[in-house]
């Protein structure tokens, strides 16, 4: 075989693209195990066992790995379990417990459901309804995406299905139908979409219990430090309110900002009235994927006259999509990305709880009192509010900041005197607000700006700025909204 | 749009098919339905709380359910669970509790390690050693496959990486070189090989703790009912000695009944060594993979010393997999068979450990001790071990197998005054030698059957007769083993 210069020097530079992309890989690595064993080697203060500070020291260890990433976080993850494991630190029962939780199933069932929501194409009918309602302009059609995403996520915590399987689909298709396409006519139309469906996504994963993977991890957290319950109505009722005035303000804002060459868009309507011909009356999976949603959805919001569990009801629905033939046992053992969930999520609440339990949360408490004393419980509040939302810039995932930084940051709020509810919820819709700043900042992010129409430093000015109103507007509406229903 | 006449014929009978199909799986729900309600409506023994009695029900129709399958195991098992929690049966917590279980995650562990001996390459070369050594001849061909499937059963339990991802694909391939195909060539030596790997896959399934997924299952049903601990090191040093027996009669038995046409194969012999010419050096990955195959085998073996648990060994070998990059995390999440057999053991494990809570199962121990009262031990033992193993006609599943009879029968078998090891020894052993009667006995079945170089008239046949040698072998060879074992 003869291989020509330029096949000689493209061999060459892959090789050595592979050779410094392992040297990033075992740099990332000697990180995670410096911080690791800094911590585990550093004397521990009194009364803490050596298991709870190895458990510290894995656990930091592991958030920094999710951090770095030199592998996806379910990885890094199920090394940190497999870490506690063999160093014996905690016993494989502790370590797989969550496994077992009824919340780790419940966002498990929640994404089977989800995928019933695509197969169907009710998902799809959804948005095309939105569209032919409200889409002859620009911003209406944005708003109808936006909708849609807002109606899915009252059941569907799924960003990948939401988004990477019905919105963004259509998203990039209508704008191709515009002759937008990255590059010289991203302008036209596909730029100002893309922008604006991850700003309004981030505020919506905020709105539900159930709109996004980590919701019920927030909710278990909260619980634990606080014993407050955010139960899918409260939630609802809470944080809904100033998710859509958000999600009202900031497709307007960007429009604003980043507008469209194209601002009348009959054409899409009529598309969107095309499609919904072709896929023609309802069909009798629609209607039974549609009796699923609103039941779970129902059962849910009522959960405090029934008692049901959530997950009981989430997998209720997911036996009747198998029983019904809509989804079949291949689409649940294909279902990558909730088995991608079930190993982080059980792995990290796991974390979570094992480290509440021994005392180290208790300790970082009183000390950041001591920390805090003297301070207003709102300025430390604004200020801690603020380090907690712009600290996104270096993470990668909701999660793993979550993971990492709302248990003591709600600790020390509270510990200066912030009225408990109110700290709860500003820094549950904070965590995912933050995830506005940059194009890693949350699953989707890799979608909508991974579409290309958009360049990075667009992106980032609009997400700082879009952060700026967010801020603004949960802390005015927000924070009013709750002193009306007398949380604080 | 037109349709030719053709294409409305194949229409309907198409759309006549589906109506069949779906007749069919209807009446296969009602009389799952019909049996479940039958047992939860009629009278509850004394002393036995409705929970108990409703367990039973749910268990037993989840059982028939795996039998008809109108739907996979797994989702009938998960079925199941729901039904349990659904009905209030158990708690969702208790419905769960498996899933954090430590031997199903040995199972799903080992079903990512196998992934790693696919990928890399290892298990191929495995194959082609043996076959350069022994393969010139059809006899010592098959031997070489089959050594080859038992030396990766000491670690890999997964059934469909084994014989689907490296075993079946060398003899499909080795058959065709042989210009032997499905049709008037399957004679020449397909059909022979495919016979041959299939009555030995089902001796192989019973060498090791580690050799089937349904394994672990029996060794936790075992201890339930008896006390008795089947460690991996036990399990090998009763079993694999008259498996080894098996595995060097039954295929020359095949050899004489079914003999291939081409009796010399120095071509295979050659062909190998050409494959590992290509194959080349051993690669730094296969030796990672080749040092954690030989660590986890031997960690298992020495369990005794020192108390490391199976799953932990088998979860640090997924680690230093993922570390090494041999599986990469998409290879983990895309695991279809590993989440499967995750669903189904987590809930069968579950039902069978809630019945022995119930003292259902000591009422029928009770019961048919009055049944067998007067019987000598090894008649009970004779008669009943012969009902357990030609049952297997009516099972598409080793696990349903088990799930539904090996508690009951061990019961009973006790009961009847036999030697609990050699009664745990015979019944594990036959749960897996019985799959040799059918083309659906067993997950490797449809593969080897489905390459269809055999009829299904041959190949029950030679099952039926490889039963008998297998029985003949497993009550001499075996149980005089357990005798110099001084283990009755």
């Amino acid at each position: 075989m003869h291989t020509t210069a330029e096949e000689t020097a493209e061999i060459l530079s892959s090789s050595s693209v592979r050779a410094t992309a392992r040297k990033r890989a075992a740099a990332k690595w000697a990180a995670i195990l410096i911080i690791g064993f800094a911590i585990a080697l550093s004397p521990r203060p009194e009364g803490i066992t050596p298991q709870s500070w190895r458990l510290l020291a894995i656990f930091i260890a592991t958030i920094v790995g999710s951090v770095l990433h030199p592998l996806p976080i379910g990885a890094m993850v199920m090394i940190g379990v497999i870490a506690l494991i063999a160093t014996g630190t905690l016993t494989i029962n502790e370590a797989l417990s969550r496994y077992a939780d009824s919340t780790v199933w419940l966002v498990l069932g929640a994404f089977f459901l989800s995928r019933g929501m695509i197969k169907t194409g009710l998902g799809h009918r959804i948005a095309f309804l939105f569209i032919r309602a409200i889409g002859r302009h620009a911003l209406g059609l944005a708003y109808a995406l936006v909708a849609t995403g807002a109606m899915l996520a009252s059941v569907i915590p799924s960003t990948t299905a939401r988004c990477g399987g019905i919105i963004f689909p259509i998203a990039s298709s209508i704008s191709e139908a515009f002759d937008s396409k990255p590059g010289v006519t991203a302008r036209r139309f596909g730029a100002f979409l893309m922008v604006t469906l991850y700003q309004s996504e981030v505020v919506i994963c905020a709105m539900f219990l159930t709109s996004a993977a980590v919701n019920p991890m927030l909710a278990q957290f909260t619980q634990q430090v606080t014993g407050i319950e955010l139960s899918y109505s409260f939630w609802a009722l809470t944080l809904a309110v100033p998710a859509i005035v958000s999600l009202t303000i900031v497709p307007f804002l960007i429009y604003r900002l980043f507008p469209p060459e194209i601002r009348h868009t009959p054409e899409a309507a009529k598309m969107a009235a095309e499609e919904l011909v072709k896929l023609g009356r309802l069909s009798s999976d629609e209607k039974i994927m549609f009796g699923v949603f609103i039941l779970a959805a129902t059962l849910w919001m009522t959960k405090g006259w029934h008692g049901l569990d959530y997950a009981v009801v989430a997998l209720i629905g997911v036996g009747a999509l198998l029983l019904a033939g809509i989804i079949d046992w291949d689409d649940v053992l294909g279902e990558r990305n909730g088995w991608d969930v079930f190993i982080w999520y059980g792995g990290l609440l796991m974390m979570g709880s094992a480290l509440g339990e021994t005392g180290l949360t208790k300790r970082f408490a009183d000390f950041s009192a001591s920390f805090t004393a003297g301070w207003r419980w709102w300025a430390a509040l604004g200020i801690l509010l603020l380090i907690y939302f712009y600290a996104h810039y270096s993470f990668a995932s909701i999660t793993t900041h979550v993971a990492a930084m709302y248990i003591p940051f709600l600790t020390v709020v509270i510990a200066a005197g912030a009225p408990p509810f109110l700290a709860v919820l500003a820094l549950t819709s904070f965590s995912h607000l933050s995830a506005s700043l940059t194009h890693y900042g949350t699953t989707t992010g890799p979608i909508y700006f991974g579409s290309g129409y958009v360049s990075q430093s667009d992106w980032w000015r609009l997400g700082l700025i879009a952060s700026v109103f967010n801020i603004l507007i949960w802390t005015t509406v927000g924070f009013s909204w709750w002193k009306v229903l007398r949380l604080w």
